[in-house]
Protein backbone atom coordinates (compact mmCIF):
# COMPACT_ATOMS: atom_id res chain seq x y z
CA UNK A 1 0.00 0.00 0.00
CA UNK A 2 1.35 3.72 -0.65
CA UNK A 3 1.88 5.79 2.32
CA UNK A 4 -0.80 8.25 2.85
CA UNK A 5 -0.56 11.82 3.56
CA UNK A 6 -2.48 14.32 4.17
CA UNK A 7 -2.12 15.43 0.68
CA UNK A 8 -4.29 12.73 -0.09
CA UNK A 9 -7.03 13.89 2.29
CA UNK A 10 -7.11 17.22 1.63
CA UNK A 11 -7.16 16.28 -2.47
CA UNK A 12 -10.41 13.98 -1.28
CA UNK A 13 -12.52 16.48 0.41
CA UNK A 14 -11.31 19.56 -1.72
CA UNK A 15 -10.23 18.02 -5.72
CA UNK A 16 -9.18 20.43 -7.58
CA UNK A 17 -10.46 22.33 -10.59
CA UNK A 18 -8.90 20.34 -14.21
CA UNK A 19 -7.10 23.05 -15.96
CA UNK A 20 -6.34 22.71 -19.51
CA UNK A 21 -3.67 24.43 -21.57
CA UNK A 22 -6.48 27.55 -22.46
CA UNK A 23 -6.59 28.48 -18.71
CA UNK A 24 -3.15 28.78 -18.15
CA UNK A 25 -0.95 31.93 -18.25
CA UNK A 26 2.32 33.15 -17.55
CA UNK A 27 3.09 34.35 -13.55
CA UNK A 28 0.19 31.68 -12.50
CA UNK A 29 0.73 30.47 -9.59
CA UNK A 30 -0.18 27.20 -7.62
CA UNK A 31 0.14 25.47 -4.21
CA UNK A 32 0.33 21.98 -3.14
CA UNK A 33 -1.01 20.35 -0.22
CA UNK A 34 1.86 18.88 2.38
CA UNK A 35 3.98 15.70 2.53
CA UNK A 36 5.80 14.30 5.61
CA UNK A 37 9.40 12.98 5.51
CA UNK A 38 9.05 10.05 7.58
CA UNK A 39 12.73 8.95 8.93
CA UNK A 40 12.37 4.74 8.21
CA UNK A 41 11.45 5.81 4.65
CA UNK A 42 13.86 8.03 4.07
CA UNK A 43 16.69 5.49 5.02
CA UNK A 44 14.68 2.82 2.74
CA UNK A 45 14.18 4.75 0.09
CA UNK A 46 18.27 5.49 0.15
CA UNK A 47 18.57 1.54 0.87
CA UNK A 48 17.20 0.56 -2.57
CA UNK A 49 18.31 3.52 -4.45
CA UNK A 50 21.17 5.95 -2.82
CA UNK A 51 22.91 3.12 -1.12
CA UNK A 52 25.39 5.70 0.59
CA UNK A 53 26.77 5.82 4.23
CA UNK A 54 25.51 9.26 4.99
CA UNK A 55 21.43 8.60 3.50
CA UNK A 56 21.49 5.25 5.67
CA UNK A 57 23.24 6.03 9.57
CA UNK A 58 22.80 9.13 11.75
CA UNK A 59 26.55 8.17 12.98
CA UNK A 60 27.63 8.43 9.45
CA UNK A 61 25.71 11.05 8.44
CA UNK A 62 27.09 13.30 11.66
CA UNK A 63 30.57 12.83 10.15
CA UNK A 64 29.33 14.02 6.66
CA UNK A 65 29.44 17.68 4.54
CA UNK A 66 25.52 16.91 5.79
CA UNK A 67 26.22 16.79 9.38
CA UNK A 68 23.11 14.58 9.78
CA UNK A 69 20.88 12.08 8.19
CA UNK A 70 19.23 13.81 5.03
CA UNK A 71 17.02 11.93 2.58
CA UNK A 72 18.20 11.14 -0.69
CA UNK A 73 17.91 14.07 -3.39
CA UNK A 74 15.93 11.35 -5.22
CA UNK A 75 13.73 11.18 -2.29
CA UNK A 76 12.86 14.74 -2.04
CA UNK A 77 12.43 14.81 -5.70
CA UNK A 78 9.97 11.80 -6.09
CA UNK A 79 8.02 13.41 -2.72
CA UNK A 80 7.85 16.57 -5.11
CA UNK A 81 6.27 14.84 -8.00
CA UNK A 82 3.31 13.21 -5.21
CA UNK A 83 2.87 16.79 -4.38
CA UNK A 84 2.46 17.87 -8.60
CA UNK A 85 0.06 15.33 -8.94
CA UNK A 86 -2.17 14.90 -6.22
CA UNK A 87 -3.40 18.46 -6.91
CA UNK A 88 -0.09 21.04 -6.56
CA UNK A 89 -0.25 21.28 -10.65
CA UNK A 90 -4.00 20.31 -11.45
CA UNK A 91 -3.47 19.66 -15.41
CA UNK A 92 -6.08 17.87 -17.18
CA UNK A 93 -4.32 14.88 -18.80
CA UNK A 94 -2.40 14.47 -16.00
CA UNK A 95 1.59 15.57 -15.42
CA UNK A 96 3.69 14.60 -18.36
CA UNK A 97 7.22 15.56 -17.89
CA UNK A 98 9.43 15.86 -20.75
CA UNK A 99 12.65 17.29 -18.63
CA UNK A 100 13.91 19.63 -16.53
CA UNK A 101 16.68 21.46 -14.48
CA UNK A 102 16.90 20.38 -10.55
CA UNK A 103 18.88 22.11 -7.56
CA UNK A 104 18.88 21.13 -4.06
CA UNK A 105 19.70 24.39 -1.89
CA UNK A 106 19.77 22.49 1.59
CA UNK A 107 19.25 18.89 2.95
CA UNK A 108 15.56 17.24 3.24
CA UNK A 109 15.52 16.32 7.39
CA UNK A 110 13.93 13.36 9.05
CA UNK A 111 10.56 14.61 9.54
CA UNK A 112 10.29 17.57 7.38
CA UNK A 113 7.27 18.53 6.27
CA UNK A 114 7.44 19.65 2.15
CA UNK A 115 4.83 21.83 0.34
CA UNK A 116 5.32 22.71 -3.10
CA UNK A 117 5.08 25.81 -4.94
CA UNK A 118 4.86 26.34 -8.46
CA UNK A 119 4.81 28.98 -11.17
CA UNK A 120 4.36 29.28 -14.66
CA UNK A 121 7.43 30.60 -16.56
CA UNK A 122 6.66 30.07 -20.46
CA UNK A 123 3.74 28.42 -22.60
CA UNK A 124 4.64 27.40 -26.27
CA UNK A 125 1.67 26.14 -28.01
CA UNK A 126 3.05 22.93 -30.12
CA UNK A 127 3.07 23.67 -34.12
CA UNK A 128 2.74 20.02 -35.33
CA UNK A 129 -0.01 18.91 -32.74
CA UNK A 130 -2.23 22.13 -32.28
CA UNK A 131 -3.97 20.35 -29.72
CA UNK A 132 -1.10 20.84 -27.35
CA UNK A 133 1.92 22.90 -26.11
CA UNK A 134 4.60 22.77 -23.66
CA UNK A 135 4.09 24.43 -20.37
CA UNK A 136 7.52 25.46 -18.64
CA UNK A 137 7.14 25.79 -14.99
CA UNK A 138 8.90 26.33 -12.06
CA UNK A 139 8.65 24.55 -8.74
CA UNK A 140 10.05 25.15 -5.37
CA UNK A 141 9.80 22.44 -2.48
CA UNK A 142 10.31 24.12 0.86
CA UNK A 143 9.95 22.58 4.55
CA UNK A 144 7.86 23.56 7.42
CA UNK A 145 10.61 26.50 8.05
CA UNK A 146 9.58 27.87 4.75
CA UNK A 147 13.66 26.93 3.52
CA UNK A 148 13.93 26.19 0.36
CA UNK A 149 14.86 22.48 0.05
CA UNK A 150 14.70 21.96 -4.16
CA UNK A 151 13.68 24.22 -7.29
CA UNK A 152 12.77 22.09 -10.17
CA UNK A 153 12.17 23.81 -13.58
CA UNK A 154 9.91 21.26 -15.77
CA UNK A 155 8.94 21.04 -18.78
CA UNK A 156 5.17 19.60 -18.81
CA UNK A 157 3.12 18.41 -21.89
CA UNK A 158 -0.07 20.05 -21.52
CA UNK A 159 -3.49 19.52 -23.73
CA UNK A 160 -6.27 22.23 -25.25
CA UNK A 161 -9.27 21.83 -24.50
CA UNK A 162 -11.75 19.47 -26.59
CA UNK A 163 -13.58 21.55 -28.74
CA UNK A 164 -17.16 20.80 -28.85
CA UNK A 165 -18.47 21.58 -32.20
CA UNK B 1 14.67 -5.45 2.46
CA UNK B 2 16.31 -3.32 -0.52
CA UNK B 3 16.06 -5.35 -4.20
CA UNK B 4 19.04 -6.45 -5.07
CA UNK B 5 20.13 -6.84 -8.68
CA UNK B 6 22.67 -7.76 -10.89
CA UNK B 7 24.54 -4.70 -10.45
CA UNK B 8 25.12 -5.25 -6.23
CA UNK B 9 26.63 -9.04 -7.25
CA UNK B 10 29.09 -7.38 -9.62
CA UNK B 11 30.59 -4.81 -7.45
CA UNK B 12 31.03 -7.48 -4.78
CA UNK B 13 32.96 -9.77 -7.01
CA UNK B 14 34.68 -6.91 -8.83
CA UNK B 15 35.16 -3.57 -6.48
CA UNK B 16 35.99 -0.45 -9.08
CA UNK B 17 38.77 1.53 -7.83
CA UNK B 18 37.66 4.81 -5.93
CA UNK B 19 38.91 7.94 -7.56
CA UNK B 20 39.82 11.37 -6.07
CA UNK B 21 39.57 14.97 -7.99
CA UNK B 22 43.58 14.09 -9.34
CA UNK B 23 42.23 10.90 -10.50
CA UNK B 24 39.40 12.62 -12.86
CA UNK B 25 39.80 14.49 -16.35
CA UNK B 26 37.79 15.93 -18.76
CA UNK B 27 36.79 13.24 -21.76
CA UNK B 28 37.01 10.37 -19.12
CA UNK B 29 34.35 7.89 -19.32
CA UNK B 30 32.92 5.04 -16.93
CA UNK B 31 29.94 2.55 -17.49
CA UNK B 32 27.51 0.79 -14.90
CA UNK B 33 25.94 -2.93 -14.14
CA UNK B 34 22.52 -3.46 -14.96
CA UNK B 35 19.42 -2.85 -13.15
CA UNK B 36 16.22 -4.66 -14.56
CA UNK B 37 12.42 -2.48 -14.15
CA UNK B 38 10.53 -5.10 -12.36
CA UNK B 39 6.83 -4.79 -12.96
CA UNK B 40 5.15 -5.10 -9.92
CA UNK B 41 7.98 -2.08 -8.62
CA UNK B 42 7.02 0.03 -11.61
CA UNK B 43 3.73 0.27 -10.19
CA UNK B 44 4.47 0.67 -6.74
CA UNK B 45 6.64 3.51 -7.34
CA UNK B 46 4.09 5.32 -9.18
CA UNK B 47 1.60 4.59 -6.83
CA UNK B 48 4.02 6.05 -4.06
CA UNK B 49 5.29 9.14 -6.19
CA UNK B 50 3.83 9.32 -9.36
CA UNK B 51 -0.21 8.24 -8.77
CA UNK B 52 -1.21 8.78 -12.52
CA UNK B 53 -3.65 6.03 -14.19
CA UNK B 54 -1.06 5.43 -16.93
CA UNK B 55 1.71 4.25 -14.44
CA UNK B 56 -0.76 2.12 -12.78
CA UNK B 57 -2.98 0.20 -14.81
CA UNK B 58 -1.72 -1.24 -18.27
CA UNK B 59 -5.26 -0.56 -20.27
CA UNK B 60 -5.17 3.32 -18.87
CA UNK B 61 -1.71 3.06 -20.37
CA UNK B 62 -2.50 1.33 -23.70
CA UNK B 63 -5.09 4.60 -24.05
CA UNK B 64 -2.01 7.07 -23.14
CA UNK B 65 0.42 9.38 -25.33
CA UNK B 66 2.57 6.13 -23.66
CA UNK B 67 0.92 3.80 -25.45
CA UNK B 68 1.60 1.27 -22.74
CA UNK B 69 2.70 0.69 -19.10
CA UNK B 70 5.61 2.93 -18.65
CA UNK B 71 7.62 3.98 -15.31
CA UNK B 72 7.59 7.35 -13.45
CA UNK B 73 10.64 8.91 -15.18
CA UNK B 74 11.80 9.53 -11.56
CA UNK B 75 11.74 6.04 -10.93
CA UNK B 76 14.21 5.75 -13.84
CA UNK B 77 16.29 8.50 -12.28
CA UNK B 78 16.13 7.00 -9.17
CA UNK B 79 17.56 3.53 -10.53
CA UNK B 80 20.15 5.42 -12.46
CA UNK B 81 21.43 6.92 -8.89
CA UNK B 82 21.81 3.45 -7.78
CA UNK B 83 24.02 2.24 -10.91
CA UNK B 84 26.23 5.55 -10.30
CA UNK B 85 26.56 5.19 -6.56
CA UNK B 86 27.17 1.10 -6.84
CA UNK B 87 30.49 1.17 -9.20
CA UNK B 88 28.86 3.48 -12.17
CA UNK B 89 30.81 6.76 -10.82
CA UNK B 90 32.97 5.51 -8.24
CA UNK B 91 34.04 8.99 -6.72
CA UNK B 92 35.55 8.64 -3.43
CA UNK B 93 33.66 10.26 -0.51
CA UNK B 94 30.36 9.14 -2.69
CA UNK B 95 28.34 11.13 -5.71
CA UNK B 96 26.97 14.27 -3.52
CA UNK B 97 24.95 15.79 -6.48
CA UNK B 98 24.30 19.64 -6.47
CA UNK B 99 21.65 19.44 -9.71
CA UNK B 100 21.78 18.94 -12.66
CA UNK B 101 19.28 18.62 -15.75
CA UNK B 102 17.28 15.81 -16.55
CA UNK B 103 15.51 14.52 -20.19
CA UNK B 104 13.47 11.61 -20.53
CA UNK B 105 13.86 10.90 -24.43
CA UNK B 106 11.85 7.73 -24.39
CA UNK B 107 9.08 5.79 -21.81
CA UNK B 108 10.76 2.98 -19.60
CA UNK B 109 9.16 -0.43 -20.30
CA UNK B 110 8.54 -3.38 -17.80
CA UNK B 111 11.36 -5.60 -17.94
CA UNK B 112 13.99 -3.03 -19.54
CA UNK B 113 17.18 -3.43 -18.24
CA UNK B 114 19.17 -0.16 -17.44
CA UNK B 115 22.73 0.55 -17.71
CA UNK B 116 24.57 4.24 -17.57
CA UNK B 117 27.13 5.31 -19.51
CA UNK B 118 28.92 8.41 -17.69
CA UNK B 119 31.67 11.08 -19.48
CA UNK B 120 33.22 13.85 -17.65
CA UNK B 121 31.94 17.07 -19.10
CA UNK B 122 34.04 19.70 -16.85
CA UNK B 123 36.06 19.76 -14.10
CA UNK B 124 36.01 23.02 -11.60
CA UNK B 125 38.59 23.06 -8.59
CA UNK B 126 36.92 25.22 -5.70
CA UNK B 127 38.69 27.87 -5.18
CA UNK B 128 37.20 28.85 -1.52
CA UNK B 129 37.87 25.49 -0.78
CA UNK B 130 41.08 23.65 -2.00
CA UNK B 131 40.37 20.22 -1.10
CA UNK B 132 37.40 20.22 -3.61
CA UNK B 133 35.95 20.43 -6.87
CA UNK B 134 32.82 20.12 -8.67
CA UNK B 135 32.51 18.06 -11.72
CA UNK B 136 29.78 18.12 -14.42
CA UNK B 137 29.12 14.35 -15.63
CA UNK B 138 26.98 13.61 -18.57
CA UNK B 139 24.81 10.21 -17.55
CA UNK B 140 23.21 8.36 -20.24
CA UNK B 141 20.70 5.71 -19.24
CA UNK B 142 20.02 3.53 -21.88
CA UNK B 143 18.05 -0.02 -21.98
CA UNK B 144 19.33 -3.48 -23.47
CA UNK B 145 18.80 -2.39 -26.84
CA UNK B 146 20.40 0.59 -26.55
CA UNK B 147 17.88 2.79 -27.15
CA UNK B 148 18.50 5.89 -24.70
CA UNK B 149 15.49 6.67 -21.97
CA UNK B 150 17.08 9.21 -19.87
CA UNK B 151 20.57 11.88 -20.13
CA UNK B 152 21.21 13.37 -16.83
CA UNK B 153 23.75 16.06 -16.46
CA UNK B 154 24.85 16.56 -12.98
CA UNK B 155 27.05 18.60 -11.16
CA UNK B 156 28.93 16.45 -8.06
CA UNK B 157 30.75 17.17 -5.24
CA UNK B 158 34.29 15.76 -5.24
CA UNK B 159 37.34 15.46 -2.48
CA UNK B 160 41.10 15.70 -3.73
CA UNK B 161 43.23 12.99 -2.11
CA UNK B 162 44.02 14.39 1.23
CA UNK B 163 48.01 15.16 1.52
CA UNK B 164 50.26 12.89 3.12
CA UNK B 165 52.71 14.95 4.87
Amino acid sequence: MPRIGRASLDQQVNPPKLMYLDDLYVGQQFSSSEYRMEPERMKSFAAEFDPQPFHLDEEAARNSVFRGLSASGWHTAAATMRLLVTGGLPFAGGMIGLGGEIAWSKPTRAGDILQVKSEILDIAPSRSKPNQGIVTVRSVTANQAGEQLQVLTSKILVFKRKQTV
